[in-house]
């Protein structure tokens, strides 16, 4: 039985949603008829730089403070053997996310990026979700109260990664949970499968879906999902209370947002895909969230990674959106 | 007649041409394998990676200057009507490069490249190439030795972009001399040509070509390209030789150095592609050069601008590459 905690709190569907601002959306798209350029001539930067301001409530958007947070969570399922690694690895990253020697650090340096790391509760995985639920109703509010709390209301964007052994598997389990599908359309290769590895993981996931399926979307969260992905969906929610745009990394990341959608679409509105991840089943999750990547680097790695490298294209955006001349202050003869 | 001198200095068929260091490319590779991510996770990073290396020489590339070179010319075929603005914005838009307004300068900024503008005898259009040849050997020589003289023997990887009414129209010509196909297939909207202006730079590019082509790549370059285009040819080969890598921007970069692929394709071997371009040409003409572009935003601006935002993911390639713990360092369990 559902609590009515439980549904209040995590079903999305009554909740009031923040909004663009529609004074800024305009003056943002009249500004950019007047920069140095030819209309359109910055293609997707121009996209971005009317969602930045309409999201930011003026005409002239910035990125003073881009904040990156990586969650961290184990899982139940790798019991049935659905990762080469050990779930030790979880939180060996950690360790070297805290030390600096990970993708994501490199990447937060480049992008001008602050990495906060958040674990939630390593050493206590989730149920296998073949044989019970992921979480508790409690476990997974707690998790994603810890996912909104991480979200600095002052960042100007929120760049969110994740990283858990196993996750590749939770993750298709909760595409094909909300969006159907085969299991073999969601299942990829994630940290290293083989091809036995991925019928593995595709027969967990038709397993696991099946007797967690056909519930709404909180319920599929809980059931097949994880710490890190309930914590996402919190930081999701929280960034968008504050109208903060967010940049979710690749398929993980979307995956574990994909309740949200499910529940309500208009919930990510705020929510930009950073790439185009090579893991299998992306493609045909960013579009089934109606967002087209802003990557395509063939990556695969998680940490965020893709995320900090979309926060350049967004700073180019935005910078040359709200700095650039335009004609008559450049004195630029019209066409 | 074509004089010994522009034949020596300007076709590139026997000048020796470095190479890659194979040991530092070999180093790299087994680096790769070393990093604490699964192998292949960040794509196409990690290729950049080992090209840096095996360009710079070591296993540990690093960029810490990046320089960024703008080369503006006129173009005498805007006689035939091929462009809506007039030829006196290249140099408005050269003095807006200079006072800091256009879209490269924000994205430099953002990229951390500097920018240098290389404006080329602006009030001496080349020849309309309908009726002569756009540049004399001498003029295009002196355009290729100032391209040239541009490039930082210290820098570790230089951006090259482009400003010049009409050059979108020139580009097709290159293009269509170097790789032949119809005039229409490399003919695009520009800086915003109608129907109408579309089927005019066909008929001109057509001939153009018709009138100087068949003749070696350097003469095709001299009859139907222009300043900037030599001078972004000149900018490769001293980058070649001092073996620093480069990032072409769009369409127009590349078919200014097409020439140089068509007198010898390994000419072109440090170079990157930075983006595809929306320009409707340059899909097919970055398959000619045998090379994907790292970006596809939908830009069509020039100026350096995807050479810029390029520069984030290049950055970003070897942070990750020469900076990230090893499994070892990392403490990490093996797969």
């Amino acid at each position: 039985m559902t609590s009515r905690r439980f549904e209040t709190l995590a079903t999305v569907a009554d909740q009031p949603l923040t909004s663009p601002d529609a004074d800024a959306t305009r003056a943002a798209l009249e500004r950019q008829t007047q920069l140095t350029k030819p209309p359109g001539a910055l293609g997707r930067l121009e996209d971005l730089a009317v969602f930045m301001a309409g999201w930011h409530g003026t005409a002239l958007p910035r990125i003073a403070r881009a904040q990156a947070l990586v969650f961290a969570g184990n899982h139940g399922i790798c019991a049935q053997g659905v990762n080469p690694f050990p779930q030790a690895v979880t939180a060996q990253m950690v360790a070297n996310f805290r030390a600096g020697g990970a993708a994501i650090n490199q990447l937060c340096r480049v992008a001008g990026a602050e990495l906060s790391v958040i674990d939630l509760d390593l050493d206590q995985p989730t149920q296998d979700f073949t044989t019970a639920p992921a979480m508790t109703e409690a476990e997974c509010l707690e998790a994603m109260a810890r996912g909104a709390a991480a979200v600095d209301p002052t960042a100007d964007v929120v760049l969110l990664g994740e990283m858990g052994i196993g996750n590749s598997t939770v993750a298709a389990a909760l595409a094909h949970g909300c969006f159907g599908g085969r299991p073999e359309d969601w299942v990829g290769r994630g940290t290293g499968s083989d091809a036995a590895g991925l019928a593995r993981k595709a027969d967990v996931v038709a397993r696991g879906v099946a007797l967690h399926g056909g519930q709404d979307a909180m319920q599929i969260l809980r059931s097949v999902g994880g710490r890190e992905q309930a914590a996402l969906c919190g930081a999701v929610l929280a960034a968008r209370a504050a109208r903060i745009p967010v940049l979710l990394d690749g398929f993980i990341c979307c995956a574990a947002v994909a309740p949200l959608f499910k529940a309500r679409p208009e919930t990510l509105d705020h929510c930009l895909i950073a790439h185009q991840s090579a893991e299998a089943g992306h493609a045909a999750l960013a579009r089934a969230l109606g967002k087209q990547p802003i990557l395509d680097l063939g990556m695969a790695l998680g940490e965020g990674s893709g995320a900090a490298l979309a926060l350049c294209v967004l700073r180019g955006a935005v910078e040359c959106h709200s700095a650039m001349a335009s004609f008559a202050e450049a004195g630029i003869s019209g066409g």
